[in-house]
């Protein structure tokens, strides 16, 4: 079938805030390129940029450090954006619209003109209420309330993660399963097995006949097994139907 | 707003099929505990168990590693579970369904007696196509063509945060067909299948038997027959399996 062509909102910036270590700037990258995103803004790192831990901790996802830009502000950082999430859980004395990364990707879905980003603060402390405060809505991912221990790079993957769901090549594969057989092979192996169980004594006493036939029916159309399958099958009870020496 | 008390499934399992290295296991503990999942099962790790390695990369999910059983099997890892999804992307030659993590967290919600797991295979190499052989579904995230790089923990965590979401609002079962039977229910028919076969020669020539038994095992669970439908199967077989005059 094929799809309306809408228009596409763009891919929403991913902006650390002071990160520490660049192993976790590398991992952030490679969470963000698996899901389609290549836009990593760094607000003053701490240990500079480019910071050489950064690339083995990227997996190959290369274009996203490559391309990386740094600023001296938050404000200066989303300046070109209309729409900013701030990643944490909230914060004292902020009043702001709390909402789960579904929800932030079904607004930046729907917004097709601007551009949308996520500022995640630093490893060890998180967004200070400053940063917050650029923020148009927080975004907090609802977790267990008893262990709540999201390292940066899995905060960004699921943002992520939840943004790629709305795109439309982000579609899975389609399930490619064989086609069900016509119900006339699935009837001469049904005819196949009772010729054997009758043989065999299977159906006793005679009034039980009927509903024991149809119990078996049920269970083998359930599958909706191919023409390959039946045919395996087949093959199957001709070899258990074949003479036995004991 | 009183919500309606409705039966609640329960938490996935999660089944590391050889895993490789400790770190890689704590940090699919940690992945897990942030969602409320805490059942791990271990199908021969590497380095054996307990690992002094899980621990620290774990940051404190120490309960879910506590109580990781270990197991020789797949089959075995699984046999109390009713619904199996592979964690792979789509296998060369295996016919299964396939799903997004957000679809088998519908499922898992859906069916509140039966138990559910997801399977992920070694951190190099992924699951083999005898350890999806096993799995009712495959579910697969769809992710950037261009670059596809999860690692064990970001692939565990996906699966856990989409389960998450449907914990307090999961829905009531769409149709009452009867549950799944357990895995272990499924073996036992297969096991007694196959006897049948090797004694009436079916298996030939040897080189081929792995491959006929996957394909025999694949359209075999694919039905998702409930522990009634197997003890009819059970009875069909063993009724075959008698001596017959001719």
């Amino acid at each position: 079938m094929e799809e309306v062509k809408l228009p596409q909102s763009q891919p929403p910036v991913i902006i650390l805030v002071r990160p520490q270590l660049g192993e976790n700037i590398g991992k952030a990258a490679r969470a963000m390129l698996n899901f389609g995103l290549v836009e990593m803004r760094l607000v003053t790192p701490r240990d500079g940029w480019p910071n050489p831990q950064a690339g083995p901790a990227a997996s190959g996802a290369d274009i996203v450090l490559e391309q990386a830009r740094v600023y001296e502000s938050v404000a200066d950082a989303g300046a070109d954006c209309s729409q900013i999430y701030a990643a944490t859980v909230r914060k004292r004395g902020v009043t702001k619209p709390v909402v789960t990364p579904e929800e932030a990707a079904r607004e930046i879905h729907a917004d097709t003109t601007g551009r949308a980003a996520f500022l995640f603060g630093p490893e060890r402390s998180g967004l200070e209420t400053d940063d917050v405060a650029i923020a148009r809505k927080i975004v907090t991912v609802p977790i267990n309330p008893e262990f709540g221990s999201l390292n940066l790079a899995q905060a960004v993957i699921l943002m992520a993660y939840e943004w790629s769901k709305g795109v439309t090549l982000a579609q899975p594969p389609e399930t490619e399963l064989p086609p069900v057989a016509p119900q006339e092979e699935l009837d001469g192996m049904i005819g196949q097995l009772e010729e054997m169980l009758d043989g065999a004594g299977y159906f006793f006493p005679p009034d039980r006949t009927p509903a024991t036939k149809r119990t078996l029916r049920t269970l083998l159309t359930k599958p909706g097994w191919s023409s390959q399958e039946i045919r395996t099958l087949r093959g199957v009870l001709s070899t258990l139907a074949r003479p036995r020496d004991r």
